[in-house]
This record gives C-alpha cells, structure tokens and sequence, in this order.
C-alpha cells in the first residue's frame, strides 16, 4: 500500500496537520495564511523568544495584515527544544529557514540541516517534505534528499514525497501574495507533486499551480530575483553615467518611460535585502556564467560607497574636514515601509562613514531602537535620505524648524525624493544620486 | 531682428519646407509622415539609385504602411550631388543619416559630417538643423555645433537653432509609432527647442512632447536600447545556466513571469541589429562606467558561437564530421518579420559556419536574393532556425515533406518556436537554445 496515497486523501479531506519549520519572514506569514485558510497548523521555532512573542500574539516584525491572522485557533507555535509530539502529529513539513551566506560568501546550510534534524527526529514514512527556503539550484535533490535517505533508510519519491516550492512574495505584502500569487511546484516526482499541488490549493482553490521540475523550481525563483537586481544594476549604471555627463538621471529614465512601449527603466538607488543580495551566489554556486549577475552585484554594493565617496569630495571642495562631519542618517532599513536591515544598504552607508570617524546619528520610523527624526536633523552637516520610506517625501519644512544652526546643511537624497528647488529655497544644499 | 522667431511663426503656418537628410530607415519614413501631415518635405540622399526607387514610388525596404505614403505630392527626393536651389529651400533640416562602428569599432562620424556640409552649401542663418541619428551623448553640443559654428561664423541658439530629437521608433512599425510616440525634444537653447516642438506637433497635434537638454535626449535614446540588450543579455544567461543545469529556460522564464507582478523577463535568444548592438558603444565612447554594458554584448555577441559551438559537440557526440556538415539557415534578417541584415546574429551564425567549411544554404523569406525554403532544408543535416520570423511557426511538416533522405536531421531551434514532440514525431533530432 502507498502511503503516500493515502496522504493525498487526507489533504484532500483536511484531514491532516502541517508543520512549517521556521517562523522568519516566510515562515510565519504563510503558516498564518494556511491556519487562516482552515488547515491546522505547528509553528516550529529554535528562538524560544520568537515563539513566546507569538504565543502571545505579537508580531516578531512588521507585516501587513499578518497581526490579525495571530492567535488563530488553528495555529500553533512551538519551541524545537521540546516538541517530539507536535514533530510526529505533522504529515507534511514545510521548511522555511533561512539560508544566509558566511562572511566568506559562502552559502551557510547550518539551519536547513538543522530543521531536517529536527523533522527525522519522528518517522518520515507517508510524509512530505517541502523546501520553501530559496537555495541554490538542485539543493533539494542533491542536499536534502540524499541527507534525509542517508539517515531514514528511506527512498525519496516512495517512502516519502519532497518538492521544491520556493517563497517569492515581496516582504511588507507576504499575506496578501501568499494567497494571490500563482504557485510554482517542483515535485520530485508526480505524487510528491500532486500532494504539494492539494495542500497550496487549501489557501486559495483558485490558485494557479505550475508544475516543473524541483531545480527548475529552485531556478526560478533565482531568476525572478536576478533580473530585479540587474535592472537595479543598470539603473544605477545610467545614474552614474548621467553624473559623468552632468545630466539628471532620474529625469532621463522618466523620460525614456513615459508612454513608451519598451519602457520600464527602474528608478536608480540603494539596493539590498536578504534576496536581492544573496541570490546571485546562489545561482551563480556551481556554474560557468556568472559575469553579469557578479557584475551587477559588484555594481550595486558599490554604490553606498559612491554615496560616502560624493559627500568626501564635496567636502573637499568646501574646505571642511570630511571625518569631523556629523550625518543624519534618515532610513536604515533596506527598503521603503520595511523593518527589516538585513543587508541593508542604509546601513552600509552609516558603516562605511563610521569607519572614518563620521558620527552618525541614525533615524527609522519603522525600525525600534534608532533615533528621533530630531535628534538625527537638527545639528547635522549632511542629511542622508537612504531609505525611500514615504515618511520622508515631506521633511525639508520638518528639517528646516527643528535646525538650531538654521538650515545650513547638506542634504543627500538617495531616491529622488525630494524636491531640488523647495530643498534649496530652504537654504539646503541639494545633492542626489543620479545627478552631479 | 530674430530671424528664429520668425521661423516659429512660420512653422505654425505651415508656411515652411523640411528638409530630411538621410533617406534610410530613419529618415524616409519620418519623411513621409510629415508629408501625409501636410508639411512640405524635400528628402536629400548620397545613394542615387535609391533615390531614383523612391522617384518611382519604389520602398527600398520594408516598412508597414509605407508604401502607400510613397509618392505623396507634398514629398520630393533628391540626390544630394545637384541639390543647391532644394537645399536653399529648406528652412529646417532633420539629420538622419547613418552612423555605424568601423571595423575597429570605433564610431564613424563621416555620413554626419557629409550630411553638414552638404546643408552648409547653402546660408543657414534663421535655419534650424534638428540630430534625429543615434549619436554618443553630447554629439550636438560637443561635435556638430562647433563644426558648423567654425565653417559659417554663425552662432548657434542665436544665428540658428538646434536641436536633438532622438529616433527610437520600432523597425517594421515606424510610420505608426512616428505618430503615436512621445517626442523628446532637446533643444540646444529655448527657441530651439520652441521650433522643434512646433515642427513635431504637425504630425499629431496631440503628440505629447518631452522637453530636456541635447545631451539628456541623446542619453535617453541610448538609455532606452541599452535597457532591452542587457534584458536581452540578462535572458540568454539565464538560458547558458539552464543548460548547464539541465533544465529548459524559456520553461523557467515562462514560469516566473505567468501573472507574477514582478515579473517580464524577455525571452532568450539571438540579439542583434544596428541598434542594439552598436549603441553601448556610442553610451560608453567616453565614460568610466562601461561593465554592464560591455558585459552584455560580450553576452549577446557570443551567442551565434554558442550556437554553433553546441553543434559542433553534438557531431562530436553522433561521431559525424563537423566540416562536412550542410546547413539550412532560416532567416538572415536580424530580427523577426524584418529584412534587415545588419548587425545580424543569423548572418554570424552563417559566417562562424563558413569559417569552418560548413556549406550554408541560407533562406529568409523577407530577404531578396536568398535561397528558396527548399534549396535550403531539403539535404541538409541541419536545420537552423535562426531569425523568429512568424513564417517559421508550421515548418516541421514542410521539411519533412521536402526532403528526400528522410527526417534524419537536427533541427536547432534558436527561438524556442517549434514543439519539441512534434519534432520528434517527425523523426527531427530537436535542439533548442536555453536547453540541453
């Protein structure tokens, strides 16, 4: 008898318990989505300080509409110290840890071996495992499986089912895709396949299902990241260039899109975050073409450097001394209405001036534990616009009031958020990327 | 007196001639369509014989809809080598010559500056003289005003006006896109830019008009081909990656972008043609930031070697002798549904082949002067197709029928245009690029 037959019958009933391994940013919103959706649901979780703030319904980090999906009564969240019975209740496991690069840059698949650790700690037989985390290609069949078969006796495909269904919603709107985006499953094979087809289908019966194989699974989640991140590439290419021939970038890219069939030119600016930063190793681990997305990396970390390398030769030009600056850092999470600073370049941009003894006082609405919008302005030399959260379209009049010294001040404006002539009728010195 | 404001005045009472120089593929259509809008148009070209095609109604290539503006009473050719009184006659003049790489690719100036010195025959006072031609940025300003300004003494924004009105129309579509696209007008001074934007304006009053400086416009053009080839790049990358993964890329790129918002990524494939390919030359002619660029045309530029490089271990692998090998090349054109040659990866393709002994029946159904469909596929080995012409979709059962030793040969699918079983049915050995 195939047990995994019988899995499938009791996905389809509902009659079945899914664990989600991982209560990070892709872990805990799609838990919610599917204990929302009426499937029961255990959180596993190796911070026991996570799992308490969730227990106790609140959110670890921000999310639209995730706070009212906390406390459902089909969720259950569970430290991994201690949780061999709520490990054995699960048939299918979804496995939604992280996957961060070493300081080397090389890939740490500490917590993905970890959480397999963890799921062999009660039998697989009849179960499925799904690999959510983004990987490098071909980590489900050449890592995980030959892990799991190596310490189970068990045969991937027959014993147990696995698929690749890899994350790619876009953090701040995770509930919402969850339940809109079309799915992509990798299914090792047809019924592992079929299994994880039935259980994505739980959230959302409309769901688009596309079905391929799981490295090409694990692919296209690198690919759809990929090209984001080269576009931003090459939209901080032409910034650049637009700086080199003394034009302004953000307006040719503006122009080059307006009504334009093949437009779609990005805006330039700061680029980071924990996907966008990491992926390009991921795709780019064991494989002979990896120029234009290295390249492009190479391109876009550079650029909170060119942001500190621009305020060192203007101060240059105005005879002060670049290392006794004081900067206003406005925004350290690496993208607009985010908490998140994982590799963020805001961040990389208050390091980079603090290694040369530049005292920077940083400001985040969404982040807890940085400065007031206060105390970052009112005595700086430079004002960095570095995160383009909409809080800030609006600040030169708020600078300007709360400036004891007046408003002179550099203002550096990383996303074109701000308005050059109003920056300058305040007595603001106006720079931005994209335009010299 | 400012004999510009004249001109301005003249031009909103159409009481002006248009003087077009360069009847190519810029030039004759734009021609054309100012004349339908009627504006009286005299279109100077150095090539006799096609100005003599022109005389007869006769396209020199293949433009929709063109045809039938040819032979407008509003619109008269001339060969430049007797053209004084015309040339006199002119109050505006569009440049729209040609400006190719040399063999050491480096940019020709020689047409641009022909197309000069042929307006200066005549007095260019209260003249104005508009770039339409692809040119490095800061071409207007930095060559072509003081080449003028130092031959008649005039000074330019006040003698005469200039501007740069970049082309970026669709090849196959550019009679409807010269009417329905914004215009970027880059006038070198203010009243240039004015005349400019009155001239664009006859041929749709409700054009909508972008106005930035020379340089910005020149920029934008450069900005605008430079996004779609390193898309292009970024593509065929992705599809050297799926092959070395063993998966099929366009299945992968199909997937990430079906109703995915962040989705788009174009379909791999052979780039190529005048613009593309030349154009990240005239961005980074001087400039210190060429690596994304350069990258993706070593990318695009590669790719007819790697077509033929995978069919030379394909022979290696059946044990056949590469260089004795027949080729059918579908399509020489440098894209789909056109019949221009230039810059064309199918014609490399054919060149890398020959270089090697190959014998190359080349076919392309909009390219005069090529071989028939079934000179072409009847005996070869191989079967490549090469340019994503529409006519290509059904071609299986025409090869099949045509030939005389059966079905025994490779069909390499450059486009991802043909269904791989049905390939096989026919008894085709089916390769395709993106997919091993």
């Amino acid at each position: 008898m195939n047990s995994l037959k019988e899995l499938i019958t009791k996905v389809k009933k509902n009659d079945f318990t899914l664990g989600v391994v991982g209560m990070g940013r892709v872990g805990l919103p799609l838990a919610l989505v599917f204990a929302n959706a009426g499937v029961k649901v255990i959180g596993f979780d190796q911070n026991k300080n996570c799992v308490n703030k969730i227990k106790h319904s609140i959110a670890p980090f921000s999310e639209a509409g995730m706070e009212e999906l906390l406390g459902s009564k089909n969720f259950e969240p569970v430290f991994c110290g201690n949780s061999l019975a709520k490990i054995k209740a699960c048939d299918i496991y979804i496995v939604c840890v992280g996957t961060p690069l070493t300081a080397s840059y090389h890939i740490d698949y500490g917590q993905l071996f970890s959480a397999l650790d963890i799921i062999l700690q009660s039998p697989l037989k009849g179960k499925l495992v799904i690999l959510r985390s983004t990987v490098p290609p071909g980590t489900l069949e050449e890592r995980v499986l030959p892990f799991i078969e190596a310490k189970t006796g068990l045969k991937a495909g027959v014993d147990f089912g696995a698929a690749s269904c890899p994350e790619r919603m876009l953090e701040g709107h995770a509930i919402e895709e969850i339940v809109k985006l079309p799915e992509i499953i990798g299914g090792f094979n047809a019924i592992s396949g079929d299994i994880a087809v039935e259980l994505f289908k739980k959230i959302n019966h409309g769901k688009k299902i596309l079905r391929t194989t799981s490295k090409s699974a694990e692919l296209s989640k690198l690919y759809a990241n990929m090209y984001r991140y080269v576009n931003f590439a090459l939209a901080n290419e032409f910034a650049l260039l637009a700086e080199d021939f003394g034009q302004d970038g953000t307006e040719i890219i503006n122009i080059v899109n307006y009504e334009y069939p093949r437009g779609g030119i990005p805006r330039p600016g700061l680029v980071g975050g924990p996907c966008l930063t990491k992926d390009g190793y991921f795709l780019l681990s064991n494989t002979a073409f990896p120029d234009l997305i290295l390249l492009a990396s190479r391109l876009n970390e550079f650029m909170p450097q060119h942001v500190v390398n621009r305020l060192r030769l203007k101060m240059a030009e105005k005879g002060k001394v670049f290392h006794a600056l004081k900067v206003g850092l406005l925004g350290t999470a690496f993208k607009g209405g985010s908490d998140d600073e994982r590799y963020s370049p805001s961040v990389k941009i208050a390091e980079l001036l603090e290694s040369e003894n530049v005292v920077v006082v940083r400001h985040d609405p969404h982040v807890k534990g940085t400065e007031s919008f206060q105390k970052a302005v009112k005595d700086a030399d430079v004002v960095i616009v570095a995160t383009n959260h909409p809080e800030f379209a609006d600040i030169l009049p708020r600078i300007h009031k709360l400036r004891k010294k007046g408003s002179n001040c550099i203002i550096f404006d990383c996303w074109d958020m701000l308005d050059k002539k109003t920056a300058e009728k305040y007595g603001f010195d106006y720079m931005k990327l994209g335009s010299k």
